[in-house]
């Protein structure tokens, strides 16, 4: 009798784990040929303004340099750049305001030039070497100034630069504030410019191979980029080729089509030849993306017992020169208002405003960790004034168990917040340092803060969701499994190696993930993005093991004279159900299968899954922190992250997804912000050094805890992990912050300036 | 409405064109990393013997070399080498009698020792560093003579050297010689050992990835070097990823495992690290695998009137020292005897013999260019014989139209014989120039002569047949076509790409062939051998495509709102199949459906299909030639191939395979012989210089003709064409020159050494 062993909910080791420990993982540089001719682009050094000329002639005589192209050499298709499943209505489309180069330029950063060189020292010395003459326009920095009247027009199409506006209105905001001995809180929160920093730049390479674009990425997208790419030349999109090797890390800037199209017209103007684009550092905070800085304003009417009764939140977000992914993220963020304490009268107004800086698209957590900001300080904000606890208030009205979106369908099936609470609060024994920190006056002050935060798992009902997955079973009884979604650090392929092994019956060793897609093969699917590998790639590999499952006892019934139905795969062997008998190893049945001379047949399966649901993912963050007031300095000495991401699959990898999300939350809370000169729109600090990264060495020990409540929408139970623990982070530090000073921090991060300005304000300096 | 238009039957170009013309097409070496490191064989410097001792101290000191490896290290894994499928039953599998080094070495080239190194100066001087020491043992050259007792035995488990005897006994050959007033005829016929000389020596590289050994290799037959490696390794065979890249030609030598396992092994003592092995034109000419060389012995008796009494054929196999592909090549030349000339008594006996020389496998006509060289020298013999000329003795007696093999099912369809006779004939002006040149006496004499064939399409019913494919629909209606039959230089791309748009209903450019196959997502199919690639992979194919038009109707049964049974899919259309009217594109239908909110899919269709049918190509030579009797002389004037291999495809590029075959053939005839030092077995000319390969420089105007009878058996009615066109070019050859001189040269190849001894014998000089 065999016992089944289960695959998932397990600590396997990464599938991967050896060669990226040994430097052996192969990425986009390691596979682009030498032979490669190498691009550089010349960027805009004025905010805004419009390209007068172009003198490529001392470039062009660099030796070594192949090919010059301007912004009035390349063609006019206007694309969109966000990492989104395409729609067929033109309603739901991307704006599509890139080019590949542009003669109006609108930020400092934009794309004006490129040169095709034989060398890097080449190509870079000709971007020198190129002449541009700009007409300098007025520009714009401020989301609110940007959106007055007057203020420099960034698209024509857009009036006072506002890409788009929404409204939430439920119930009746204005009458119900008229309730009687209702308190009035109301608040600003800023959200800084942060950008991404993963270890790897973004780095592509292209080349035409029989009358096709070959486009090499580190994307998070591949199949969406090849759809962009087709956008951008202006050719059927089947004549694009993307292939995507081991990437280090995206975090959402890969989740935009980049250079993607301009190095594939890059290679178009040298003949086909190979032609790669790997960016700096310095391009990669300017020119990239930026997760936008959203200004939130916030009024809650509240009645004495903490209950609301009626509230406002308006969002300001600062979309920067282009659209890309666009107002979805300010959407993303207001959508999580109403929700997280629901209450019956709420106004909303989300604002995305063009401005003269660096073009902001997605990053972990898609505007939830802005709005989680806003929306956890002011709660603080809240439970203060009616005189509650930061715990207490949110024991008692975070989202209530059974609470169901009408909209996504979206339900809290468990008493998840209490589960989280309860664990975060035991951990940083929250009660006892509460009374201790309670009434301080030194120099060094303690804190401790809360915050709450919920998540979709996927973009349904708001876009398709979509994976497809094929399954090729080898003679040994090992599998390959391909997946459209992809793995870029976060551990997704042993993930779905897993899953795989679970439902099929055998090892997780027996399953060999093809890591790398490529769109000529790799069956379609949307990438990484909105914390959606395991849950929707968990549709397709479930709906095609059981599938390949079929086929192998279809060949089973046929080989072992017993029925289909008696049978099942157990640990890698065909046995019978009733008995548990081992009938023959599922290596015997593959090869015997395959060779067959009466009945061959290789046993693969494929399939696509439509998902037409979501999953709210729940978590919150305990923060503790220590004050020094003189010198305006906050430091973090405790934190844990307690997060329901359903059932995990792989609860290490788990664990190490939190602790990147809390690295990523303290930086956001403490130290990250990308910093535009007012005078000129330059970028001051986009580099390593000058921008605080958050650090190991910045860090106290990251505890991160789990409550595991199955997801019942999920084909393995699990749900949106990957952006989550970025999301209560910084509120939290912010709340202990004021619990240890008393002073409410509006803005991010609190570094010491930030501080400074306010304790001076709050008379504490 | 649309007509239809078909893309089989027509001159597309190759869909590898551009990249092969302008270099850009990636071969093996142009794929491997340079940080490779390099590895380097030591063969043999005997014929036969035993190593006591290989001292590799001295190559260890040299600078950049990482590891020497020697016989005595290898894991003692027998494993076969020929390029089959697999058979479960242990009867039907190849011999395995190679390991990666060898202690006893059974020829002058085989190998003995490795080394890695960082690079190739350092791994070949530290070849020539290593000291072996070997017992030397008697050794034997001829086939004959190896069969003899008392002769030096090769393997241990074959007596007498004869790796195989099979049999033939139709009838009663004994009774019916008997018969009186019969006329004998007798010959023996040799053929001599020669090399593929492709273009690309054998190259590959191997490296761990996963736990798994990747080895990308210039194989026509990806799916089984990854058997054969796990076989060699000892591993599971999932553990193994083969990949193919362009090759630069192959027949039949890379449907041998060569050096693959030997790479691997090599990339697993330096920790899974990158190993390339590159082997030089000597060592491919020497330590990869030669044509057999057959010795055959045929009797007939016939009556006057040309018809044959009894016959009888003897073929003594020239194995080398390693069974490679065995004694399936002298069965499969043997058993075309029965057929071409049908008699009722037949009686034969093919002898596969181990020698101490290169070992033989497969090479273009697998036995059937010996054996025709001998049937068709013979068939001359016997015209001259009984008075008739060798045209009428043909046209009289070859395979009748309905003539069916027992065994293999094949039936001749059509009067292919007489078509193809008659066009060659009315090419060369045949009876004009018989008349010509029927008295000549000067010392320049011209000579006619005629040769038949005919062949098999893959190996059914001796092995398995089975091909499988994979096709996707990208978003513009374009597709991509995956199979496991293999690109290697033939065209085979171009051929499946115009099946599958035929079968779909797309324009030929709408199809784009993946090329390369990976064994980790490439649908199983055993690889380019056995003239398959068209028909057997056109099975499946053509069922894929079917799928996926059924796929696609039902999508477009549900966009169209009319039933899918009323609707066909023409010049990438959607139409109504009424009145032809088109609904829809194709491109249109993929972008609707896969991003369909309602019903989403990706349409893509794989399929396996096991073929249990096999079809007989046929063809003639007619060649002529001028011979220079002091000279000792003959040169090629004038030459005609007509060949039946079904509808053509691609008529172009079926021209190019006659071409390319017909070259071989000439070769074959006239210049070409791998010779052996009669005292110590070594290679006495295994270069290009030495080797008299045939040349563009060597050949007349070389005109192929094609009798187009549809096959009934095939999917698109094609049928084997790849290595028809070698195989009666070098008896039509000897015929003319018997023709133009008398003398009947049965040995080939007829340079002048070989007409000297003749032409002296005869008297003639």
């Amino acid at each position: 009798m065999e016992e089944r062993e289960h695959a998932v909910g397990k600590n396997v080791k990464r599938v991967d784990a050896f060669e990226k420990v040994t430097g052996r993982a192969k990425y986009t540089d390691d596979l682009c040929d030498k032979s490669a001719y190498v691009a550089k682009i010349l960027h805009s050094t004025v905010a805004h303004g419009i390209v007068k000329s172009v003198d490529t002639a001392e470039a062009e005589k660099i030796p070594g340099v192949v090919k010059v192209v301007t912004c009035f050499d390349v063609p006019k298709y206007y694309f969109p750049t966000a990492g989104h499943p395409w729609s067929t209505e033109p309603a739901h489309q991307d704006v599509s305001d890139r080019l590949l180069l542009q003669e109006h330029v609108r930020f400092y950063g934009d794309d004006v030039a490129a040169v095709v060189a034989e060398n890097e020292v080449a190509a870079a010395q000709a971007v020198r070497a190129i002449k541009v003459e700009y007409e300098e326009l007025p520009f714009v920095l401020d989301v609110q100034k940007a959106m007055e009247d007057g203020a420099p027009q960034i698209h024509e199409e857009f009036p006072n630069n506002i890409l788009k506006h929404t409204s939430i209105r439920n119930g009746n905001y204005e009458e119900a504030r008229k309730e009687p001995g209702l308190i009035k809180v109301e608040g600003w929160y800023d959200t800084p410019t942060v950008q991404h920093c993963h270890i790897e730049n973004f780095i592509c390479y292209s080349y035409m191979e029989q009358g096709r674009m070959v486009v090499v990425s580190s994307t998070q997208i591949p199949h969406i980029c090849r759809r962009v790419v087709g956008q951008a030349l202006g050719i059927p999109w089947g004549k694009v080729r993307v292939i995507k090797p081991y990437i280090g890390g995206g975090f959402g800037n890969k989740q935009d089509i980049l250079y993607e199209p301009l190095c594939a017209y890059l290679s178009t103007v040298v003949g086909g030849r190979l032609v790669k684009l790997d960016v700096s550092r310095e391009e990669t905070f300017v020119s990239n993306r930026v997760r936008h800085a959203i200004r939130t304003h916030i009024i809650s009417y509240v009645r004495p017992d903490g209950s609301f009764a009626a509230r406002k939140i308006e969002c300001f977000s600062d979309q920067g020169a282009y659209a890309s992914h666009g107002h979805s993220i300010a959407a993303k963020g207001m959508g999580a208002f109403p929700q997280l304490y629901p209450c019956p009268n709420v106004e909303g107004d989300a604002y995305t405003v063009f401005t003269n800086k660096s073009v902001a698209g997605a990053m972990r957590g898609y505007g939830i960790p802005q709005a989680m900001f806003a929306v956890e300080s002011h709660t603080d904000d809240v439970a203060k004034a009616v005189g509650m606890s930061p715990f207490e208030f949110r024991w008692k009205y975070l989202m209530p168990k059974g609470f169901t979106d009408g909209f996504s369908k979206n339900v809290n099936y468990f008493d998840t917040f209490h589960q989280c609470m309860e664990k975060g609060k035991a951990y940083i024994d929250y009660d006892r340092k509460m009374k201790e920190y309670a009434d301080q006056t030194g120099e060094i002050r303690k804190g401790i803060g809360v915050a709450a935060f919920w998540y979709n798992t996927g973009v349904w009902p708001i876009s398709l969701e979509t994976s497809a997955c094929r399954m090729v079973l080898n003679q040994d009884g090992s599998i390959q499994v391909q997946v459209g979604e992809t793995e870029i650090g976060q551990g997704a392929d042993t993930a779905f190696a897993q899953m795989a092994a679970e439902t099929v019956g055998i090892p997780v060793d027996m399953v060999h993930v093809v890591t790398n897609q490529d769109t000529d093969v790799t069956p379609f699917g949307t990438g990484a993005y909105a914390s959606r590998q395991t849950y929707m790639a968990g549709f397709s590999i479930n709906q095609t093991a059981a599938l390949l499952k079929n086929r192998i006892l279809e060949a089973a019934q046929e080989l072992t004279r017993h029925t289909k139905e008696s049978l099942d795969v157990v640990n890698g062997n065909i046995i019978r159900r009733g008995d548990g008998e081992v009938l023959m190893s599922l290596a015997d049945l593959a090869l015997e299968k395959l060779y067959s001379l009466t009945n061959n047949g290789h046993l693969t399966a494929e399939s696509s899954y439509q998902a037409k649901t979501n999953a709210y993912s729940f978590g919150c963050t305990f923060a503790e922190v220590e004050v020094d007031i003189p010198a305006c300095r906050a430091t973090l000495t405790n934190i844990v992250n307690v997060h329901d991401a359903g059932q995990l699959i792989n609860p290490s990898l788990a664990l190490a997804q939190v602790h990147g999300g809390m690295s990523m939350g303290i930086g956001y809370g403490l130290s990250e912000r990308l910093i535009f000169d007012e005078r000129t729109g330059k970028p001051l600090n986009n580099n390593l050094l000058d921008y605080k990264l958050s650090t190991f060495m910045d860090h106290p020990h990251l505890e991160g805890q789990f409550v595991e409540n199955y997801e019942p929408t999920s084909a393995y139970g699990t749900k949106a992990l990957g952006e989550p623990p970025v999301c209560s982070v910084a509120p939290a530090i912010r709340n202990a912050v004021l619990m240890a000073t008393g002073v409410a921090v509006d803005e991010i991060p609190l570094t010491p300036h930030i501080l400074f300005k306010r304790f001076k304000e709050e008379g504490l300096v």
